[in-house]
C-alpha cells in the first residue's frame, strides 16, 4: 500500500472516534489543542529535551515556560520541568518528597487522583486515605487525626477529578506546617483554570507551606498531550533524585529521561499566543456554561447536583433513576458522560470545547432521557 | 504578536539546533522519525489513549502494533503496551518482577542503562551492579556469583548504550532458570535491529526464561518521541500494577495513564508504512556504514576501536589522546559524538541520518583533528 494509501486507512479509523468539537464530549478533562500549540508541537516532532546539546532551543523553551507557571502560580523562585501528564507529576512529587523526609506514610484524602495509589505502590510507601468533609472535600479533621512525624507527605487536590473542589489549602497547610512534612498539591485540572477565574481559595505557591505542584497544561492550558508540569518550591528538591547520564556527560531529574521537546514547544506556543487574558476569557466562558448547565439541572425533576460547582465540573445524582442507565441512554443520543464512584453521580466535565448551543442541547436531551426512565 | 509571529520566533529557534539531517549528529540513539509516522502523529494529535471511549481507534491500534511486536520478537502470547520509551518500560518491567516474584534485590551488569538505577531507587529496590567480562559484556560470572533466591530479576542488555552490545543471553537465561527469577532483556535500542540483522545471537522470548522485553520505536523504530514499549512474556502479568480508573468506569496497566494516541498511530503507520522489508534495507545499510566507519578509524594513527561493532555503534579510544578535546575539537569541526566512561571512549552511534558521504567526511576531520592533537 503506498503511504497515500496508509493515511487514508488511519484517518477512516480515526473518523470513528468521538470529537472535541462535536461539543459532546462531556467525559474528559482534556480539550481540543489550540491550533498555535499544534503548530508548535509539530514544529518540534524530531526533537529530545534530554538532549540539550543536540536541541538546546528545547531546553531554553522549556525553561522559560517553568518560570512563568512558577510566576503564576506565586512562585517565581520555584523549580520544576515538563512532565508527560499528571501522574509522572504526582510519582516525582512524591518520590522528591520521599527522598527529602527520609519518613514512612504518605497522608491523602478519598478524592485525590488514583495516581497517588499508584505513586505509592510504585515506591512501597504506605498510603492513608482519609475521610472527606460533608461537602465532598479534605476532611481537616481526618488529616489532624492521621497525621504524625512519620508522614512524608499530604496531598491535596485544586480541582478534584469527580467534582472539581478545591481542597481546604491553608487549612492543610497548618497541618503540614506543624508536623514539618511535605504539602503536595495536585493541581493536574485546577492549576490552570484558577488562576483565570474571579478570587479563588488560595491553592498555590503563596500558601507558604505549600511544597510542590502538579499542573497539566495539556488538560485546561490546551496544549497537546504528553504535556504536564510539576513545579517544586526550592528548585534545589529536584536534586534529590538528579541522575548522571553517563553518554551525555550530564546530569537529569526527570522520571522519563527521554522526553519530546515538542511539548515545551507546544506550551510554549500555547502560553505565549493566548496570553493571560487569552486564557481568562476562555475560563470565564466556562464558568458561566457550567452554571447554565448546573441550573439547567437543578430545574429537572429528580436530578440533584451534588455540589455547588467549584469550577467548570457539574455532577449530579438521582435518588430514584439508575445512573448507569442514564449515561448509557444519554450515550444512544450522542452524548458522552461519565460516572462518579465516590459519590455516586453522573460528572460533565465543561470544556472550552463546549459552545452555549450544546449545554441547551444536552440539557433538553437529559430532561427527555431522564423523563424517559423516570 | 500574532499567531505567525509566534511560529516564526519558534522557528527561528528551532533552526539554531543541530538537525539529524545534516549527518552530522553521531551522538544520538534517535534519528528523524519517518515522514509516514509524523503525518499519522500528528492527525492522532488530540486523542488519549487512556480514553478508549472517546477514542476507541487508538486502543486498536496499540493492540495490533503490541501483537505485531511481539511477534517479531518471538513472543506471538505476549502482551504489554506503547510507552513513552525505555526508561519507562525499565521501570514497569521491574514494578511488575517485584508485585510477581516479592523479593528484594535486582542484578544488573555495569553497562545496563541508568535508568535501572532510577527505577530501582524510585522502588526502594536494592541493585547489584555486577562486573563485565574482558569484552564489556555482562559477566556470567558475576552474575552467578550474585544471584539467589532473593533475586527479584536479572537485566541484560541487547544493544547496551555504551558499546552497542548484546549480553549472553541465553547463558543469562540458564541462572533466571535456576533460581526461578525474572529476566528483563532491556532492547530499548536493540530490539528494532537485531530482528532486521543477519543472524543475531539469541535475545527475545525464543529464550525460554525472557521475562519482559524493553523496545523504543522511537529509536531505531524511526518513530517520533514519546513512542516505546514494553512487553511480558505472560499479558496476565500485567494484572500485578492494574489499577481501578473510578471516573472511565476501567481499569489501566501503565505508568502514566493518560498518554497520546499519536504514538500508537505513528508506530503504526511506521511499522506498515515501511514493513520488515523496509527496516532490513534500512538496517542493514547501517551496519553497512558502521563497518566502514570502523575500518576507517582503524587506519587513523592512535586510535583504536574498543570492540568489534555487533550493532551500529562504533566506540574508540586512544592511549595518547585526550579524548574529551578531541571530541571538542571535532565539534568545533561540526560534528556531534559522545564520551563514554566505561570504558573511556568516544562513541559514534550510526543511524539511518548517516549516508556513506557523512562517515566518508567525518573520517577525514578525525583523521585531521586527531594528527593535530597526537
Amino acid at each position: 500500500m503506498s503511504l497515500n494509501g496508509f493515511l487514508k486507512s488511519l484517518k477512516s479509523r480515526r473518523d470513528r472516534d468521538w470529537t472535541y468539537d462535536s461539543g459532546r464530549v462531556f467525559s474528559s478533562m482534556c480539550s481540543k489543542p489550540l491550533k498555535a500549540a499544534v503548530r508548535a508541537y509539530t514544529m518540534f516532532l524530531e526533537t529530545n529535551l534530554l538532549d540539550a546539546k543536540i536541541f538546546p532551543s528545547t531546553k531554553n523553551l522549556e525553561e522559560e515556560v517553568i518560570r512563568e507557571i512558577g510566576s503564576l502560580f506565586s512562585g517565581p523562585e520555584s523549580g520544576g520541568y515538563i512532565t508527560s501528564g499528571g501522574t509522572e507529576g504526582n510519582i516525582v512529587a512524591l518520590w522528591v518528597a520521599r527522598k527529602l523526609m527520609k519518613r514512612k506514610f504518605v497522608v491523602a484524602p478519598m478524592s485525590a487522583h488514583y495516581s497517588i495509589d499508584k505513586a505509592c505502590d510504585l515506591q512501597q510507601i504506605k498510603l492513608l486515605r482519609v475521610d472527606l468533609d460533608s461537602n465532598y472535600c479534605a476532611s481537616i479533621e481526618s488529616i489532624q487525626e492521621n497525621v504524625n512525624k512519620d508522614t512524608i507527605a499530604i496531598v491535596a487536590t485544586a480541582g478534584t477529578t469527580a467534582l472539581g473542589l478545591v481542597d481546604p489549602i491553608d487549612e492543610i497547610a497548618e497541618i503540614a506546617e506543624d508536623f514539618k512534612c511535605f504539602l503536595h498539591v495536585d493541581a493536574s485540572f485546577g492549576g490552570f483554570i484558577l488562576p483565570f477565574v474571579e478570587s479563588p481559595q488560595a491553592w498555590n505557591f503563596s500558601v507558604d507551606q505549600v511544597s510542590s505542584i502538579t499542573a497539566d497544561p495539556h488538560k485546561m492550558g490546551l496544549a497537546p498531550i504528553p504535556s504536564g508540569s510539576v513545579l517544586f518550591r526550592e528548585k534545589a528538591w529536584l536534586k534529590t533524585i538528579e541522575i548522571e547520564v553517563p553518554y551525555l556527560s550530564g546530569t537529569s531529574s526527570t522520571l522519563l529521561g527521554t522526553r519530546s521537546g515538542a511539548s515545551a514547544a507546544a506550551v510554549w506556543a500555547a502560553f505565549n499566543s493566548l496570553s493571560h487574558e487569552g486564557y481568562r476569557k476562555i475560563m470565564r466562558r466556562c464558568m458561566r456554561l457550567t452554571q447554565k448547565l448546573a441550573n439547567g439541572i437543578k430545574r429537572i425533576d429528580g436530578l440533584d447536583p451534588v455540589v455547588k460547582p467549584e469550577l467548570n465540573i457539574v455532577a449530579f445524582k438521582s435518588d430514584f433513576m439508575n445512573l448507569h442507565d442514564l449515561s448509557e441512554t444519554l450515550e444512544t443520543k450522542g452524548w458522552l458522560t461519565s460516572l462518579n464512584k465516590q459519590p455516586e453521580s453522573i460528572r460533565l466535565v465543561v470544556m472550552p470545547h463546549h459552545r452555549p448551543k450544546h449545554i441547551t442541547s444536552f440539557l433538553s436531551d437529559l430532561r427527555e432521557c431522564s423523563e424517559g426512565l423516570a
